[in-house]
Parts: structure tokens; C-alpha cells; sequence
């Protein structure tokens, strides 16, 4: 099944944002192994979205619509997809009901341009936006299902595996089970990772693998089809645990797990406490761990430590320390883990300490530098690190390589691998 | 002045990489005063490659291709364009030279498919890609130029600042001039900010606008377009102060501000400190603040205070405090930005606490309950939100909150508004 992709909307065809909808749309569909007829993104013009609904109908069997649903004059799409298709717009009642009682609820007037967000075109299948106010629909055309859901990206993503999906595998009568597996990978390249499964025979039945980059991590997906059930599942196992033998300890998470869902349920699994103490990373190790819920059953404190002042305030880092050798240095990275592991009284504590940039680097220590301490009841460990990247990209990949090192700890594998 | 991209590759298609050069291309033909009429993206099928062509050449006066170029069996770009245009392919001599001695320059050994990276349709001129072995090419079409850059996407950005761009400002004869303005606007709703603009006249000549939500904010987008350059400046510049009067305050910043770009530059602007100390944001609030360049100017410390013992270790909150009205709490939250500021030695402190869920609500303080704190010299404010959405986004919106609040009292708005 040849599946085309419309995404609507001005701020895509003028680079201000990166659309990122139908990258996870076409990862999404590629895993029911239909194929993507072609992705087109047009403005908020008539003419340009009635143009890319006819071209992509032309040469796809299903169609998805992203974009242009929201309640401003801009949003356009359920009008032009009417009238492309010669369809007229009613009121859906129920779901004009439901958006006055949303707006009631969360006490924000009612105003009469949110009405637009209940206008479908006649005969159109409403489908439900349990994470906002524009709902989707669903028509058909000349046989072809077409679906449209907004553009907000959580929104897009939710009822794409919840509502258009299944339908598409309904109006297709598929028998065909799909099932994948992501397996997330940190501190090893993608051809790394090739040249390493290379020494595996993968070529298992209906078995199939990508590679995802998403810095700083890579997941490799593994996808089996076919249609028993069981053997479907059988085969992604084989395919999983011949990865899962081959890369090891690179492997942190499967599917959705993250870096830092993982550190904290090990913490948690293990009634571990844990104190952070940040320089170059500026927050970003506490702000992932804070992410996952119930994280304050193991996290007694972080603190953010851009002052020398307040490296000795707050973590007894001696002030001759810090003159001797450097507020980024190996000796205050580890005063740093040990100080808060003891101010805290926790069971561990975890150090940032590097340059950011894009200034504040020096010949023996550039713009890159970071040190990472991790002190518990078996004594203190430090690394240094030299990254290249901006400074975004460096206090993510610095966050990334903080909480690793702590993951690896838990988990008893090589912690300065 | 209409511009069709084409994006070509199968990883694009299945959703294995997120394509970031059409966004990229969109963004500075943009700034160049062009509109994009359609960004299509297609695999690595002859079918699919020659639709897309001839769509986007039906709508569009310049076409920028990408992708496809590679030595391999699967980069056909090249081919179908040659036979889409009814043209044969030629090996440039001079091209080929330069592959084979830049193989020979690093090494590896040459192998005859790279000599497909020398082949151009008949009449091509080449564009050079000092950046990678495949070169670029530019013929016309009807009269409509058309450019084909490789899919790697710091040689595609290379050539189309270097390359493209110049050619189609040669090419292209347009007169129109664009400019734009993105105003950048916390606090008011999609469909507030419309109803309040409804009452400005903002029907000026050649000028548009268009609302770009990305939360916790929106940006309002101006768009003035004309043959008469100072005619069109007048106009942007006409509609932006008439917004600019009716949002006021809720404007925090215009094109690439953002909210923690704009409290760094007015706290360093006036040399004034801060110390902030986080509870239910986790860091997020100083995350945000450290990813401006020379934040160590004005951030004297940040502190996450998760459990109770660091609330009354690191901000000396009374444990009396929290225990009679709790940690979430008006009380809690005046003490923790007092705190801060008094043991950071700072000018301002800033507090947050609250209930960022899924668990930990009440009756009284449900899910989603924050408090914000500010305190300076001018003594303490403290305001009480009430959230819906999940966890991240309540951390999201509160830091933002915080964040804003502080930027309204550096800039004498009303706090509380």
C-alpha cells in the first residue's frame, strides 16, 4: 500500500519550524510495511493544498493530512478538503459540546472562532483528539481512505497510532502482524554498530533493521512481519537477543526507555538516593531525572554550581582548590561529586565541571573540556572529555555521558568504557 | 516568486532520518524573498523522483533538488532528471580529474562507480561542492532553472549559500521585495491574540500574518511583501507597531528572541544577579538560562531542592514553615526565592514549587498546582497557577511563567498580569 503524506502549513514552507510529524509518520507506516508514495508540504494557500491533495491521491491508496486545523482564519484545511472533494461542512454537536465544556472547565471564554474547530466536511467520521481541541476526521475518496489530523505534534502522533493506523489496517482487511523492537544505544557510531551486527547472521525471516540516529543516541529497530502471530514474535526474540549479545552494555533501553528513566528506576529499584552537582551541564542532568515521575523518591538534591563561590558555599569545594587547578579541572570535578554526596547525605553523588563555550577555553583546556565524578561508598571516579559541538550540543551530550556513567555503576559494567 | 524543493532518498521515506535541509533551503529562500510553493519528498523510485519533478515544475518558477547523488546504485537522481528533460548525460572530464585525485589524495583506492559522480544531463552546468566528492548541476527548463545539490546536509547547505542562491538571484528576474518580522508573544491564546488584533485595522497592502504556536508561546509572523523596498519596510514596520500597541506587555521578544535570551540580556544589560532555587520545575528554569551564552555573568547559583532537607539546607527554609503549610505552598515558595537570593548574595531571587504530578495532588492542591516567587530589593511576590497538561509540560509552562515574570519586573510590566 502506497500511503501519501500532506502537511500544511505556513511556518513549514518558511523554514521556521522543522516539521517533524511526517518523519514520524513515515517511520510509523514503514513499520506496517506500507510505503510512503511521497511526503508534500505546502503552505496555507487553496490553491497549493488542493493541488497537493490531488496530486498524492493520484499516486497513493491511502492519504494522511497533517496541518491547518487549528480556530484562526489560517487554518484552512477542512475547507479545502471539502471543497476538493465537492463536500459541504456541518456542525458536529457532540464535539461542539465537548469544546465548550473544555474551554468551560479550564475557565477560558468560549469565543465564537472556536466553533470552526466542530465544522467537518459531510459524511466525515470524527476522530477523537483525546490531547487537544482540534479533532481529526476520516473520508473516503474514489475508495481511498484519506485522514486528517492537526498538526501539533503530540496531538499528530497520538492519533495517528491510535486512530489512523488501526483504521487503515481495517479498511486494508490486513492480516498481517507487524511487531518491532527499539533497542537504544549510547557511546557507539552508527558504523560501528553496522561493522559489529555484521558478525551476526540477522537474515531471520520477515526480519528487518534500521538505524535511528537521535543525538546523542541511536536506536536500532528491529521489525518482524508476517502472519503468525507467534512466529512473528519468535523471530523479532531471535533477532533481539542476537543484538542484545553482540553490543551489551551499549544497549541502555528498549523502545521509549530513556537515559534517565532508566538511572531512576535503577535508583529507585535499589532505594539508592542521589545528589547532582552541575557546572557546564547548567541544570540538564536534574531537569531529565526531574522528568520522570516520582523522581524525588530518590533525588534529595541538585544544585547548579556556575559560581566558584558557590562551589564552596554549597559543596565544600576548598576556594585553594579551585585556584590551584581550576574551576574545571579533575580535582574540583570529584570535590564536587563527593561534596554534594556528602552535604546531601546520599548514597551517591554525580559532578559536571567543562566549558561550554563558546567562550572560556584555553589551549590546555578548549571550549569541550568537561569532567565527570561520581563518588559513592566504593570511592570517587572522574573522566575527562573532549567534545567538539556547540554548546547545546555539548551540554547534551555531557548529560548524556554523566547519567551513562552513573547507568553503567548500577549495572555493574565498565563505567570508563 | 515561487521556489519547488524536491527532496530525494529512501531514508527520508521511511522515516530513518529527519530530513532538516528542506526546512534549511525554505528558511533562506525565504530570506531571499522567495515562497516556497511545495516541499516534496519522494524515494529512491524513477517514478516517484519524475512525478515529483514535473508537479513541482507546473507550480513553481525555480526548482531546488536534493539528494540522490552518491556513487551507488540507488542515487538515480541524475538519470531521471536527464530523462525527464529528454536529455542524455555527459562525463565532465574535469570533474572526473578531480574525483580521481581526490581519491588518490586520501587514499582510497578508485573504483569505476564513482565515475557516475562525473556525469551531468547534456547542457548541465556544474556546481562545485568543495565539501564532498558530488558536485552539483544547474540547467533550465522552459526558462525555469533548476538546481541539484547532494542530500548531505552540510554540503547541501554549503552549496545553496555558495551556489544556488547566487544563480537564481542572476536567474530570477522578480522585483518583489519580502520582509518579515516574528513577534514573539507568552500568556494570551491563539484565538485571543486574533480577536484583539480584529481590532486593529492591519489590512495594509501586501501584508499578511500568520500565527506560529509553539508552546508555551506563539509567535505572531508579519509578512510585507512589494516592488518598493522602502514601501515594504513601511508597511511591516506600520503593522508591527500596531500590534506591538495592542499586546504590549505579552510581547517578550521579536524574531529568534527567546524568553531566556531576553532575561539574560536584561540582566546583564543592567548588572544585576540571580539566584534561583527550583522545586517542581527541576532544573529546567537554569537549563533554560545556561543555554545563553555568558550566563555566568549574572547566574550566581541554581539550586533543585526536591526533598524537604534541602529546602531548609540550601535555602534555609524553616522546616516549621513547610511543616504547617507545607512544601507546595505561598509561604514555602516566598521563603525559597528569599533564600536563594540571601545565601547566593544575589540581586534577585526567583522560586518555584509546586505539583508537576502524575501523583502528589490533593483536594486542595490538585496536579498542576505552582508557585512562582520573586524576590529583590523591592521586596517578594508570589503567584499561584493553576496547570492542566502532564508532567513535562507543566514544568515547561512554569519555568516559562517564571521566567516571564522576571522579564515583566526587569521591564516594569505588571508581574501578576
Amino acid at each position: 500500500m502506497n500511503v501519501g503524506i500532506l502537511v500544511i502549513g505556513d511556518e513549514l514552507t518558511s523554514g521556521m519550524t522543522q516539521d517533524t510529524n511526517s518523519s514520524f509518520a513515515a517511520r510509523e507506516l514503514y513499520v506496517q510495511w506500507w510505503r510512503v508514495s511521497a511526503v508534500m508540504t505546502v503552505g496555507d494557500d487553496v490553491s497549493a493544498i488542493r493541488g497537493g491533495l490531488d496530486y498524492l491521491l493520484g499516486i497513493s491508496d491511502a492519504l494522511v493530512v497533517m496541518g491547518g486545523l487549528g480556530p484562526t482564519a489560517d487554518d484552512i484545511t477542512t475547507a479545502c478538503v471539502a471543497k476538493a472533494f465537492g463536500l459541504g461542512l456541518y456542525t458536529d454537536d457532540t464535539v461542539l459540546k465537548q469544546l465548550k465544556e473544555r474551554f468551560a472547565k479550564i475557565h477560558i471564554p468560549w469565543t465564537e472562532n472556536n466553533a470552526k474547530q466542530a465544522l467537518f466536511p459531510d459524511g466525515a467520521v470524527v476522530i477523537d483528539n483525546p490531547a487537544g481541541t482540534a479533532c481529526g476526521f476520516f473520508l473516503e475518496r474514489s475508495g481511498i481512505p484519506v485522514t486528517v489530523m492537526p498538526g501539533v505534534p503530540v496531538e499528530a502522533r497520538n492519533m495517528l497510532l491510535e486512530g489512523v493506523i488501526p483504521l487503515f489496517r481495517e479498511k486494508l482487511g490486513s492480516r498481517e502482524r507487524v511487531a518491532k523492537r527499539a533497542i537504544n544505544i549510547f557511546r557507539l557510531s552508527e558504523s560501528k554498530i553496522d561493522q559489529e551486527l555484521a558478525r551476526e547472521n540477522l537474515n531471520i525471516p520477515g526480519v528487518s533493521i534500521g538505524f535511528y540516529p537521535r543525538f546523542p543516541q541511536i536506536s536500532v529497530v528491529v521489525t518482524s512481519r508476517g502472519e503468525d502471530a507467534a512466529r512473528v514474535e519468535e523471530n523479532l526474540t531471535r533477532a533481539e537477543k542476537k543484538i542484545t549479545n553482540r553490543l551489551g552494555h551499549y544497549i541502555f533501553g528498549y523502545d521509549d526507555d530513556t537515559m534517565e528513566g532508566v538511572v531512576a528506576a535503577l535508583l529507585t529499584d535499589r532505594g539508592l538516593t542521589l545528589a547532582v552537582a552541575e557546572s557546564c551541564t547548567g541544570g540538564l542532568i536534574i531537569d531529565r531525572l526531574t522528568d520522570v515521575p516520582g523522581s524525588s523518591l530518590f533525588l534529595e538534591r541538585g544544585v547548579v554550581v556556575y559560581s566558584n563561590a558557590s562551589k564552596v558555599d554549597l559543596l565544600g569545594v576548598p576556594a585553594s582548590i579551585i585556584d590551584k587547578h581550576g574551576a574545571v579541572s579533575e580535582e574540583t570535578a570529584v570535590l564536587m561529586a563527593e561534596g554534594v554526596r556528602r552535604l546531601g547525605g546520599t548514597d551517591i553523588g554525580l559532578a559536571t565541571t567543562g566549558i561550554a563555550g563558546p567562550a572560556g577555553g584555553t589551549e590546555e583546556k578548549p571550549v569541550g573540556t568537561v569532567f565527570v565524578a561520581l563518588s559513592s561508598g566504593e570511592g570517587t571516579i572522574c573522566r575527562r572529555y573532549q567534545f567538539r559541538w556547540k554548546r547545546r550540543r555539548i551540554k547534551e551530550i555531557s548529560a548524556q555521558i554523566a547519567l551513562d556513567m552513573l547507568r553503567r555503576a548500577l549495572t555493574g559494567g565498565d563505567i570508563l568504557a
